[in-house]
């Protein structure tokens, strides 16, 4: 699998001349630090759905596999909320895990990067390589913080749609990405039809449900909660400390809603994390040992205000919003969809899913819908890649052979 | 229906002489304050499930109705976490709401007070009468914040068995309640088996499940992470302040797992609370503002040391431990048991429920088990008493005619 500095087996500007702007707006940023991407940005200011301007904007990218001649077999991979550029590879400097899809995405695997050039980009409003909360304002010199103006799942897609250009892309084979990223799935769809040539959105919903926007809100309390946020102002806290705790605690309740009592019972039982403690305030059962480990392993690589930006984001996304609503919109897709469901996701149930593939249907486009049987919950999306592969490689089989 | 001082209407000092122990360890306290209930008094040292000794314990209760000559048509009603005595009647002084269960209990209602003795008390550890964290520990002279000793399902119950007791009671003709109610009259059954003619424990557990746990432990730690819990000594803060941000979120986690998708899509969709904030960062949905709703409603009426200890005390809940076993324990039941289970209840799954029946089936007892078909989720052991209603009427009907 090719796990190299992108720069090593696709160099745009060797590649693609004729797709660089003339205005040399953009320019192609060296790979970040021992992060193995590259960026590109643009300096032209970028205007949001919500009103915000930013001046520039950087986009963090990685990519496997090779362009085709005739560029028609580029996938563009979508990461969820905490998830980034490196969504296939080792890990490695700059990338603290495993790539979060490295059981689909790579040679022989369903998003097969011996037949696909595959992009997975860092989504605006990020903290890994794409400009957020944590850059540098170039009007004042200092990070945004708080200051960051709201992006949408809307910015977040245009976003890409800039980079598709910058690599000198006319479509994507397939755009394909759960929770999160299946919001900004849909959104090609919507927003850039003749660029997406199939799409493939999984543990997703075409609009967040009020359900989904109370757990967002719940977590962003207990970030904003923590005096170490500082109402966004802590990069350069004089005790070198942001609100951890708080980000910690999003995470763990976050953690929680991906999960299922299934997985927790055969993982945990009510096994306590030291029997002497067993009957005090503060003792601990062993999932409570396993929740903080995942809250202070978020804290290690996630930026508390990206968080705030991204969980608001989702909260904003409704594919029918100034569009004559859903029915609408998904009504008039043309291009074949994939859509799938995990049997035990509370976060994003089967009934979302369900519902991109009616209005699709109801419209006269074409939706396949699968069910998945697993106890998972909604990281079955990351998790049952022997159920998903197969699924999105046959998507990925149909649109190379329109 | 009789919503007065329940000495109006029941003074077990002229009724029950015989009931009182000789020691005089009891006294009848008066009602505290303006609240419409009394309390009684062990002045001798509670020794707790977990090794902490309590040297005294107050127990608040609310009766309703009034005791036959044979004593048997006592009916012992149990609260959840952050209920309390007040389980029928309406607001007034030192009541901030209606009863909890208000539609269930009353004249000609399922717990028909014409019919029956009601008791409900404040449990142990709580905050509306009984001992709890803000209580005045007597050896100190202030209250007991956070050096209140751990309790546990079982140390509620035999305080609820030393009411039983002081009131001139020999047996429940049955026990009932929901949620961590339910945990109690399960306790009931294990602990006073001769002393309960019936049990109904609704949307309950056999044993916290580890996603339960990790909803308590993420609830605790929204409490704990708040500086003005001040680590549980914030009863006499010079600023007069309490971890109130910390309990309100705490309240806002648990009221989602409380209620369902279905629920607040009907009741919020996507409606925002002010449109011109709708891309702002904290711009608000309306969930939001029922979410903050509850969040305050609740720290104007409970203790967060109280909501502290309760927490852990249900995660603490197991009525196998030390027993030999769920099966062990459910499976030696003999009197007759109703469970029910809402259809939608994420937080307590039905398939808990179904546990309990089949544990006391599989041991040769007998248990009704009904499954109510409804969207509210958890709180559907509150709201659902058109359901229930007959359900539990049934059982006491038969506990009757023995």
């Amino acid at each position: 699998m090719t796990d190299g500095n992108p720069a090593l087996h696709f160099d745009p500007d060797r590649r693609f001349p004729a797709a660089l702007p003339a205005s040399g707006a953009w320019r192609v940023g060296d790979p970040v630090g021992k992060r193995k991407f590259a960026t590109v940005c643009c300096e032209r200011p970028f205007v949001l759905e919500g009103g915000g301007v930013l001046p520039q904007i950087d986009i963090a990218y990685e990519t496997w596999g090779t362009l085709n001649e005739d560029r028609s077999n580029a996938v563009l991979v979508c990461h969820a909320l905490t998830g980034d550029a490196h969504a296939a590879g080792s890990m490695g400097p700059g990338h603290p895990s495993d790539g979060w899809w490295n059981n689909l995405i790579g040679p022989g695997k369903a998003i097969d990067t011996d037949r696909f050039f595959v992009v997975c980009s860092n989504v605006l409003g990020g903290c890994q390589g794409s400009t957020g909360p944590s850059s540098i304002n170039p009007e004042t010199g200092s990070p945004y913080g708080p200051t960051f103006p709201q992006v949408t799942i809307r910015d977040i897609v245009r976003a890409q749609y800039m980079l598709m250009e910058k690599l000198g892309l006319g479509a994507w084979c397939s755009v394909v990405g759960g929770s999160m990223g299946g919001m900004q799935v849909l959104e090609w769809g919507a927003m850039y039809p003749r660029h997406v040539r199939s799409l493939v959105p999984v543990a997703t919903a075409a609009s967040a449900s009020p359900m989904q926007v109370g757990w967002s809100a719940v977590e962003r309390l207990a970030i904003s909660q923590d005096p170490k946020w500082r109402d966004g102002w802590y990069y350069d806290a004089a005790d070198g400390d942001g609100p951890s705790q708080g980000l910690a605690l999003a995470r763990e309740i976050s953690q929680i809603t991906y999960r299922t009592s299934e997985v927790f019972d055969a993982r945990f039982g009510r096994e306590v994390y030291d029997p002497r403690t067993e009957f005090e305030q503060w003792g601990r059962f062993q999932v409570e040992s396993y929740l903080d480990h995942h809250g202070q392993k978020l804290v290690r690589r996630f930026d508390a205000n990206s968080f705030l930006v991204l969980s608001k984001a989702m909260d904003l996304h409704d594919l029918g919003r100034g569009r004559g609503g859903l029915a609408k919109v998904l009504g008039s897709f043309r291009m074949p969809v994939l859509t799938a469901s995990i049997t035990s996701d509370v976060l994003y149930p089967p009934y979302q899913q369900a519902e991109i593939y009616k209005l699709i249907e109801d419209g006269g486009g074409s939706c396949a819908y699968h069910i998945v049987e697993s106890p998972q919950g909604h990281d079955g999306f990351l998790l049952e890649s022997a159920a998903l592969g197969p699924l999105i490689a046959s998507v990925l089989r149909q649109a190379t052979s329109f």
